[in-house]
């Protein structure tokens, strides 16, 4: 018997925002995966620390820090390859992903690697905007209103001309890109509607205007924006 | 001591997709609030029914069936004003809704009327969008990908001129739109890279491709389309 791939995703950070299918998985899990970012620690791993059981085999896939494409595939090969070894031997895998597992998710790349071999079911996440928006309170989009997702590393003249003919906009990872995204928002006029979140539902959590941002945004950041076109209430 | 307003996400419809902290807010629940259109049943009420405590009270928000703006402004405001009471005697007060309460949910309403005179927390919830990635397995974005959430009643030149300049696609609410949205991405080309999902991890769920779209969609039913941009794989 073959065993079965599960991408759990894990919510935002906050353990009490994982859903009851993601701790029923986790706590029966023989065997867990999940990446860390060059030997550092994994993310994902502390959402679910209090949920793993003890004695579970732990699968790391250790990524690179770099841009270059090939170490971080080969990372993922190597992860896969343990995961394909683990699931032949007839063990369930439960990979755990922080967030969702296919929004801006690492679980993509072993998907991509191993669906086709194997069983794999997918348990989707809280994602960090919908918990932003929840935490600023800013309601991100009603009736015929469009939301637009944009990670904070495209350039600056892309990203112009993308929040300039949008709605509501979401943009991810915000870490170093935040003079560039606020120079590209202060040119738009929507600094006023703009809200910055940090590590959105941690206890570190920081929610301010995005004129009051810190000068240095970590990695897990975002700046919501809506230009309130038709809130209908 | 006056009472606390809890907006609460529930997630797609799977029961199991609810987060923990909805299950111990509803578990613990005195009053539950909720919206039904046109006095049918309420769907969040129906995620929520094996929590939701014996005895515990529940004001029904029954909302009406038209596009009209001030009779839905009516309910809402009714709705508001029992849940201000029920606060007011000092009572928590959890309002369900189905998916994420600030994506497309109707708590915005109520919480529009109702955060500045209390305290309110809104807990988000796992949407629609992710659940039917996770279901249809297609991963959304990854990287640098842009992702547009559009709903499905927009004006056909406008769903055109937003798909055509995006990347991933999840087109909500398709419903009877579901002719015209077809129109549209067929004219763009992008028929085999769109999925048809409908009632995402309910028991009678559908997912297929666009071209194997039924002829009538429900209301709940969203089409996915990823242009594969930037695997990266």
């Amino acid at each position: 018997m073959v065993g079965k791939l599960y991408g759990v995703g894990l919510g935002p950070g906050d353990p009490e925002l994982m859903t009851l299918r993601a701790h029923r998985l986790i706590s029966g899990a023989d065997v867990v995966a999940y990446p860390t970012l060059a030997g550092g620690e994994s993310f994902a791993r502390a959402i679910a620390a209090d949920v793993i059981p003890e004695g579970a085999r732990e699968i790391v896939m250790d990524v690179p820090m770099t841009t270059a494409r090939e170490p971080a595939q080969a990372a993922y090969d190597t992860g896969a390859a343990e995961i394909a070894e683990a699931l032949e031997a007839g063990r369930d895998v439960v990979c755990l992903c922080e967030g969702d597992p296919f929004f801006y998710g690492s679980f993509m790349y072993i998907f991509a690697r191993l669906s086709e071999r194997f069983d794999v079911q997918v348990v989707p996440g809280v994602t960090s905007v919908t918990t932003c928006a929840a935490r600023a309170g800013m309601p991100l989009a009603a009736r015929n209103e469009r939301l637009t997702v944009l990670p904070g590393p495209l350039p600056e003249a892309e990203l112009r001309a993308r929040i300039e003919g949008a709605e509501s906009v979401a943009i991810m990872k915000v870490g170093r890109h935040l003079p560039k995204i606020r120079t590209v928002i202060d040119a738009l006029g929507f600094t006023a509607q703009a809200t910055y979140v940090e590590r959105a539902s941690l206890p570190d959590e920081v929610v301010c205007p995005l004129a009051e941002a810190p000068e240095k945004a970590p990695y897990f950041s975002m700046i919501l924006l809506t230009k309130g076109a038709d809130p209908w209430l």
